[in-house]
Formats: C-alpha cells, sequence, structure tokens
C-alpha cells in the first residue's frame, strides 16, 4: 500500500486540539496530514491531542450548553472550533434508550441501554466518522469526497459530500443489491461499481491514493483514516454524558475493523483523564458473527495475532475478515476484563426480532449481533446482569431488510368480523 | 360509522392541560373520552385545553430545559405531566435544516430550511401521532394498540406498542410489499392482512370498533383520533423554537387527510396566543401529487368542498382521494394566504434527487411532493422567495426506494487504472 509523504501538509491546519500524527507502534510524530502509516515503521497513525488548558468544570458547561449532535464535543475532537457553523450533517447525539423491556428478558437487574445509531442522518454511526474526514478534507483543501464500501459508508460519504458541497466519488462492487445502491446513488456524486469483491474495491483505490488521478481525493478510510477513525469516540462521549457522566460499568460494541472498539475505550479514558467522569473500572466487550469472527476466534485461543478468515454471514457490515484492529480489540478486551465472543446468524435474526419486539428499535443486523452476543455472554456467566451495560446498535434494521425477510403477516382474513373471530384474532 | 358514547370516561383522566373535547363544528363539549365524533352533529371532535395559569417566560424556560423530544412541549398537549419518564420512544426535535445549497438552486433568498422528520425513531412523522394516542390509551385503559395503515402508521404504532407493553394489532391491505410488511410484522404483534383495498380496511375498523371483539382497543387514527391528531402541533412548536422562537413567513405541508396542516396551523397560533412568538402573518401552503390531488382541485376552483379522487401517485403516504380534513384546509390556506399545489409524479422523484443532491437528505416521496410544490411555487411567482420559507419531508427515502429505483451507478470499471482513466472519471 503507497505510503503518502507530509510534503503537502506544510502549511498550518486549524483542526482544533488535533496537535500531530502519531504512530501507535513507535510513537514517531509527524505534522496534521492526509497520511495514515509511519513513514518509519508503517504502523497506523493516530491524532495526539494538545487537551492542556482545559478547565473541567469549564468543559463540561461548554459540553452541555453546546448543539445536539457530535458537536458538542469540538473541543476533544480534530475539528476546528466553529465547526457547528460550516455545511455538514450534524450527526450524533443519538438516543440511549433505558431497554427495561429487554432488561427483563435477559434478565439484567443493573440497567441496561441501547445505543441506537440508527438516528443519525444516514441512519448508521458512519455519519460520525465522515464528519472527521470531512473536516480534514475541507482543511487539507481537498475537493472530492471519496471510499470504498458495501453500504452503510456509501451513503454516509455521498449525502455528506453532498451537504458540504464536495465532489463525491465512491467505489462499490458492481453486483450490489439494488437498495444499497439506489441508498449510495441518490446524493448524486459518482458511483462506480468495481467488477471485482470488496477486496478488489480496496486495492484499487490504494492504487488510486497514489496516482495523480487520485490527487485532491480524500479517501475517508484510507488517507483521511486517523481523522475518520476518531468519530467513534463520539459514542463513547455521548454514552458517559448520557449516564449522567457516568462510565457505564460494562459495554458490548460491534467488531468490524475493531476501529470503533479502539476508539471507544480512548474516549472512555480520554473522559477520565480529563475528571469529566469519575474513575472506575470498565469492562469493553466485543461482538462478532460467528461466520466472520476471526478476533473471538483468537479471543478464545488466548492468541495475540488474528488469523484473517474469509467471510460469510448475513451481517456484511460486519464482515471483514482481516480486521486492522484486530490484535489492539484484543489488548482492549483483554486489559479491560472483558471478552471476545460471536453469534451464528440464526442467532442474530432472533437478537433482531428480540430488540425490536421490546423495545421497538429495528436494528440493522449489527444491532443483532451485539445484542445476540450479550445475551450469550450473560448465559456464559461472562457478563454481570447486576452491573449497568450498554449495547451498540450502529446502523438501521430498514438496510438489511433481507435478513429477517420471513417475518411477516400473523393472519390474512375478509373485511368481515366474522373472518376477524375465525381467525382466533378476538 | 359506529359514534360510540363516552359512558367509559366517567373516570377522571390525567391528561394534562386537555379539558374537554369540543366538536369543531358546533362547538358542542363532552368530557375526554374515547370519542371522535359530536353526538349532536357528528363533526369531528377535537381536544380543548386549559392554559391558564402559564407565565410565558416561565413556559418558555420549561420548555427549553425539556428534554429533546416532542415532551419537551408537554405542558401544550394532550398528556400527563411525567409522560416523559413513561416508556415510549421519544420522538420529535428533529432537526430544522438550514438548506443554503437548495435555496440557491431554488432562488430563495430569505432563508429556507427542511424540517426533517426522517430523524424519527421510526423515520416517519407518524411517531409524533402515535406518541399522543399512546398516552390517551393508557389514560383510558387500553391494552392493546391498533390502526389501519398502507405503511408508516403500521411501523409506528408496532414500535410504540412495543416500548410501552401494549399489545398491537395492526390491519394492512393483504397485498402490500414486502419490505412494507416487514417493517410492520418485526415488532411482534399482530399484523393482519385484510382481502381488500385500503378502503376496505378502514371500513373493517370501524365496524371492530363498534364491536364487542374491539373492547380495549384503541385505535389510534380512529377513536383515539382527537388525541393523535394533536401530535402534527408539535411540528409548529419545533419550527418556531427552531428558529429562535420566530414563526416562519411561509410554511410548506403535505396533504394527506390534511390533518397534519390544520394542526400546524393550531400549533402557530397557540404560540402566537400564548406569547412565546410575537404576531405577524405567515402564509400555509399544502401540496399534493397530482394523482390525488382532492385539495388542490378544489383550491384552484374557488370551491368549498373537496370531490373525493380515485388516487394514483407514487406518493401513496399522502394518497388519501377523501381527505376529512380538506374543507378545514382550504379554509387556512385561504385565510393566511397560502395556496394548495400539486405536482407531477415525475417532479416527485426529480426533488427527491434535488433534495439529496443539494442538502444529503433522502426524502421520501412525501417529501419529494413538498420540495415539488416549493418549486413550482416559486416559479409561479405565488411563494416569496425573499421570505423564510419552511418545507416538510414527514418521511424517509428508505421506504420509498422503488420510486427512485432508477438511480444508480454512473460507471462500471475493471479494478486498474486504466479502466478508470477509459471511463473518463479522471
Amino acid at each position: 500500500m503507497a505510503v503518502q509523504t507530509v510534503a503537502s501538509t506544510t502549511h498550518s491546519v486549524d483542526l482544533g486540539p488535533a496537535a500531530a500524527l502519531s504512530c501507535r507502534e513507535c510513537g514517531h510524530r509527524v505534522p496534521l496530514g492526509p497520511v495514515f502509516a509511519c513513514e518509519e515503521c508503517f504502523g497506523p497513525l493516530e491524532i495526539a491531542y494538545d487537551f492542556s488548558g482545559y478547565d473541567t468544570e469549564e468543559l463540561r458547561r461548554r459540553i452541555e450548553a453546546g448543539p445536539a449532535s457530535i458537536w458538542r464535543y469540538a473541543p476533544l475532537l480534530p475539528v476546528p472550533a466553529d465547526v457547528a457553523g460550516k455545511p455538514n450533517l450534524n450527526p450524533g447525539w443519538t438516543k440511549l434508550v433505558k431497554a427495561d423491556n429487554l432488561a427483563r428478558e435477559l434478565g439484567v437487574t443493573g440497567g441496561l441501554y441501547i445505543k441506537d445509531d440508527s438516528g443519525n442522518p444516514t441512519h448508521s454511526f458512519k455519519d460520525r466518522v465522515v464528519a472527521q474526514a470531512l473536516e480534514a478534507a475541507r482543511a487539507f483543501g481537498f475537493t472530492t469526497l471519496s471510499c470504498s464500501s458495501t453500504g452503510n459508508l456509501a451513503g454516509a460519504v455521498g449525502a455528506a459530500a453532498a451537504r458540504a458541497g464536495f465532489r463525491s466519488c465512491v467505489f462499490i462492487p458492481h453486483d450490489l443489491e439494488q437498495g444499497k445502491v439506489v441508498m449510495a446513488a441518490i446524493y448524486g456524486g459518482e458511483l462506480v461499481g468495481i467488477e471485482g469483491n470488496y477486496d478488489d474495491v480496496n486495492r484499487f483505490c490504494s492504487e488510486l491514493i497514489g496516482d495523480p488521478a487520485g490527487e485532491g481525493w480524500g479517501f475517508v478510510n484510507v488517507n483521511l483514516r486517523p481523522y475518520y477513525a476518531e468519530g467513534s469516540k463520539t459514542l463513547a462521549y455521548e454514552i458517559c454524558e448520557q449516564l449522567g457522566w457516568q462510565l457505564p460499568d460494562q459495554i458490548v460494541v460491534p467488531i468490524a475493523s475493531g476501529s470503533q472498539l479502539t476508539k471507544i475505550d480512548k474516549g472512555l479514558r480520554e473522559l477520565v483523564e480529563l475528571g469529566l467522569v469519575e474513575d472506575r473500572p470498565y469492562k469493553i466487550f466485543g461482538a462478532q458473527a460467528e461466520g466472520c469472527s476471526p478476533v473471538s476466534t483468537a479471543f478464545k485461543a488466548g492468541h495475540d495475532v488474528v488469523r484473517p478468515q474469509k467471510p460469510n454471514t448475513i451481517a456484511k457490515s460486519l464482515a471483514i475478515g482481516n480486521p486492522a484492529d484486530g490484535p489492539y480489540v484484543l489488548d482492549i478486551a483483554r486489559r479491560t476484563g472483558g471478552a471476545v465472543e460471536d453469534v451464528t446468524d440464526e442467532q442474530v435474526v432472533d437478537a433482531i426480532k428480540l430488540l425490536a419486539r421490546t423495545e421497538g428499535v429495528f436494528a440493522e443486523t449489527a444491532g443483532g449481533v451485539t445484542v445476540g452476543v450479550t445475551r450469550k455472554l450473560i448465559e456464559n456467566g461472562v457478563l454481570d446482569p447486576a452491573k449497568t451495560t450498554v449495547v451498540l446498535n450502529t446502523g438501521d434494521g430498514l438496510k438489511t431488510l433481507d435478513a429477517v425477510a420471513g417475518t411477516g403477516l400473523t393472519a390474512t382474513i375478509r373485511p368481515t368480523l366474522d373472518s376477524f373471530r375465525e381467525a382466533g384474532l378476538a
């Protein structure tokens, strides 16, 4: 994979408290720029912040008085201070649903919550990460927003680019379902089908970044990845603020690349360091589908490395067979006393129905994975039902209707009271 | 249609400031109860409030400090004061999108806003009205929530009942599209297909209400309709608060039964009467699809009565050929200096694409109707582009994908830079 130099970043950029990029492996620091891999060791770059000078209570008041979106946390994100006034989708500040009915069914007594990210503008958590990448793209002078995607991300990038006045060019496998294609195409950007699978699409995007044809292009999940990834911290911030500035005891997070889970951990630790929440132990649990469970498999085997798998599951938004952040996820699950678990596709469907029936939340398959894993972890005695537990739903059931296509009418009758009675409905 | 007596309402109910039901035609008052038609003249009953004793500035502070949902307006709705603590979907407080890109395309200089109700829990404005009906159902001791529906309402009722712990039984035409059936069925309630069209479903529900089999059933859009309808007032409240406690100059509202438009007018007038906004003229515009335009046709002909039509349009959520509140809509459009206009299905699709391309908002067909009508009204010189204008999007494009099914890939290429260049994408 081509590694860009930082030549284009000699001008200074205003991304708020973001001070530099720092290698997660060797600690090497470089100026903020559209780069994602360390020039020394090829490790992943992430944002290093300067949070010095923040007064805890003033920061808390500022957040609480902020907008009903992720921008209430602008002082903690790689974005300029005036971000809320720029054209963007203003995602986040989604509902933390107190799931008392589900808690009863699962035997949770310590408080069970669903963080429901289907309430975002394009109905998945991807709006959070794309919003960060958009600000980085603005800062670096890019005029085209791009990505490789199989669904949620394509819609999030297309919509964000439309609102912000960027050109967009999104790459997807050419044979995606019609519904996903429509969702990605409706925002009017370029939507290019690649003859090949998702791996082929990714490989092509990496080539394009190194080519003059890709100049001026911000690939949200490639050359803007360090910024993009930070968007997931906002899930941690919101959960804690919505719990009354408290850490949850346990949190169940889906694993695709693993980035979201690592950033949620980062966000929780930042809140502790900033004094916004009281420090106390918390456990992070990772959730996968059995048909794509490389991290869960490694966790159970006690391995530090993650062996790639060929995905075969209905949970397509989590179907990354070679998750880049897998090793970090293993580390976090072990360090916090959590675990990584997986469920079958049948259990995913059951969990989608369970959540809908008990709480009126229609989750996409990824939400079925987290709810299913939560149930399994309770049954196995791994997750403590007496503790406060937050389960993430990162997407919307309307986008994965096929997974529950068997759901239907309970009866068909003629429009008469007799027919109604005959059907045993009275 | 059977008219229920008020026998079941001799016990007192706590629905906050709701004082009685009052006939919109003859003014006859009856106690709060599950009735919808006047026993004197068969006119529609609506809620009469007691807002006496409210101090304007105290009320404003209370609202602003309230939850990020319709329940911030609990003092102005037929619900108990502690409604936010009861299990419900907490809808509302959706985004008012400043649509600067769309404004440029349409030539609007006075400020253009999209009130985007796709952000509601089940992604349509129906969550607002169902939430009111749910509180009425609780107050009257109903244990089953029901409705006739062809789509959005079925999902909203199913989800609300699930969260609140009610049984639900929803009636739909038996031959609806699979996607809509899944959405309505996923929440686990009874979903009954009726062999017939939507009119047959409605007729059957009216019969069921008068039958012992329907005892204990709250039909949100029939015997709970006076409460249900009030939910649309919250659109008016939110728009004004989000504009900084100001009335918009112009507002474009879709017309199905016409109830929403009449309640938005009611909400605006209440805010003026309560002193929460300064009184000044505002114009309300109604929007229909040409294939179901009974109110628009009557408006243009100068008629006071609305002649029923047989609907034939892709805007199915607006396809009510005999709109109950049509005459009231005509009255409001004329009184405020507004108008009622319609657009073709082709214009609806164009408007959906226009809104998505300019603002990253993917509207359902009803949103295409309002945006399309706004464009037409500007072109015809009826809507003043120099005035502040709010356009409603009441649903989600994910629910009406078929309408824009022609949208797709802009190119298909092999995963190589050469192929990329050949396609003219570089």
